[in-house]
């Protein structure tokens, strides 16, 4: 069966979330015959991954592909449903790393497994069970990613050009993923690095890659051009999360109200708050900024001084001027019409206020 | 450059060890150029690599590959020694889920990052910048697995060949680490239930996979008697290795004395002692195992009640009857004579008493 960009993204969104749920289950089947301990790995990861997800890296890889010369087809959608697989494993660490208790509104894996450990008595401390669990199934869906690949059914010269950008982009999660660690730690107030951590966050891995992976599954034509597109959404995508982070609705986030603030995240938003702050609203930042019990009141009074310092509008005229280069870039490759419309609309999609 | 398997294991180990220092040395040239950040990732990683390890997973897969007829060069080299990069992953992980602080002598991963951030004076918690870390550079060694494997400069049929065994080798370590933990937590007293852990955890991971990796990248000849030989004899070595957890020379195995103990394993060797046990002598078992503070001189009363249970003898028994079911396997394929040798020599060094 054939697949178009122009019935637009629910059509497409739907496809990848067939093919995603079709490995998941055989992969479960091979799972539960190794032993019955493993129904709840199994469970749990299928949960995970198919309760919701926007699948944004699949639908960026899809363009690429369609926007390089290729027709989606049953294989072509499981080769780009298999990266969603290593952001699957990128947000079951993730929440390890930050202790983060849910995650899309649902307990976050290692809470699910050191209830588990509970509910059945085990024996030892039920936080270690649960970082143990959700560190080796992030494990798995990192290597459900590299397995679906390959049995996706595409032909052997596309799987073979597609490998290395498959590499690339994970390799460059991870460093990002600790750059983003090390910029926490180092409490930095600087917006460079801020931005440069979003540039590997999600300029390279959550746009730019998924782009190239999909073009590299196909012809290999327009990397340059998806770079220029991809790279400043990236980088946009990142800010609006950030604003989100601070100003998001929880109904919408599934967070929270202000988690980025008790979790401390340093984000380009509280560098430029903290470059225009008087050196009283500096001290406050500092003293309320990752607080872990931080109240309704006080992310209030973070978020005025967010505002009134200009930081706000400062990230929001970043995010249009980024957006636009990104868009101009679709103008210099040799991309598909179809494909075109669909980035425009992605863009749009990626960037959106909603708070 | 040719090697052949017939100048033993040190020839062939030299040339795995320099595969993975050059390829290592490659990757960390490009973190660099990401960012100065990723200097400790890089440097971490390499030490972790290259200062120890036996090879085991790549010596098998190179007798696989030559006792299907593969002629072993610097492309066979690189795609064999890549397997050593998962294992990388499995032992970082593995020490966080533990809480480790040593492996192989050097502080573990995650230990090495705690003292990195109180170094620098970082902000946060220490241990958990330490713990993020060590998940961080598994999945980045796990990715490079990947990558080097990719890289390895194989024709393009063997790579695919090789692919899906690669990929069941990582899935069945995640479901065999996991079956582990979980065990751990059951405080298991049975011995199937054991063996069936060690059977996932090192017969097939350790031995019988790569062994069938190794065979995949020549011809994909004699899968079924590298089954027969790799499956007991990882049994075999699992039980050597848990006998050595519990009555090791800390000299030699570069763990404290009983550190398997302290841990509380749940190994074939306590479940055989346990089932062997007076009343009293099961609940000062119970009562002693994973103390986390259990001195010498409860290590030594462990010791003797496993001794004088006759579980000692009984699980050296099984590892005598588990290797020659394992050797008596190599005469049922057309396994080729150098690996054959070879083979007998492994599985002499993967059982050998040595406390």
């Amino acid at each position: 069966m054939d697949y178009t960009l122009e019935s637009g993204v629910d059509p497409l969104r739907e496809a990848i979330n067939n093919s995603l749920a079709q490995f998941v289950d055989r992969e479960n089947e091979y799972l539960r015959e190794i032993a019955s301990e493993l129904y709840p790995v199994a469970d749990a990861l299928k949960n995970f991954l198919l309760d919701s997800g926007k699948r944004f890296r699949p639908l960026f890889a899809a363009a690429g592909y369609v926007g390089s010369g290729g027709v989606l087809d049953t294989a072509s959608i499981n080769a780009i449903a298999s990266i969603e697989l290593v952001h699957v494993c990128a947000l079951i660490h993730d929440d390890v790393m930050d202790g983060s208790d849910t995650r899309r509104g649902a307990p976050s894996i290692h809470r699910l497994f050191e209830k588990l450990h509970r509910n059945d008595s085990l024996k030892g401390s039920p936080e270690q069970f649960g970082v143990a669990s959700a560190i080796l199934l992030g494990d798995l869906a990192l290597v459900w990613a590299s397995k679906a690949l390959h049995e996706s059914g595409m032909p052997s010269q596309s799987l073979l050009r597609a490998l290395p950008l498959y590499d690339e982009m994970r390799v460059e999660l991870m460093a990002g993923q600790y750059l983003d660690v090390y910029e926490q730690a180092l409490a930095s107030e600087s917006i460079e690095r801020s931005l440069k951590v979003a540039r590997f966050k999600s300029g390279k891995y959550s746009i730019e890659r998924p782009l190239h992976f999909g073009a590299s599954l196909s012809t290999g034509q327009n990397l340059l051009a998806y770079s220029g597109y991809g790279i400043p959404l990236g980088e946009a995508f990142q800010l609006r999360d950030d604003l989100l982070g601070v100003f998001g609705d929880p109904a919408q986030t599934g967070k929270p109200a202000g988690d980025d603030l008790r979790e401390g995240k340093r984000t380009v938003l509280i560098a430029a708050t903290l470059q225009r702050s008087t050196p009283d609203q500096k001290a406050r930042i500092n003293s309320l900024l990752g607080k872990q019990d931080l109240g309704i009141s006080e992310v209030e009074e973070l978020r005025a001084i967010i505002t009134s310092s200009g930081a706000l509008d400062f990230v929001e005229k970043m995010i249009t001027d980024l957006t636009q280069e990104s868009l101009a870039a679709l103008e210099t490759g040799t991309i598909t019409s179809d494909a075109k419309s669909f980035l425009i609309h992605m863009a749009a999609v990626a960037t959106k206020r909603s708070y």
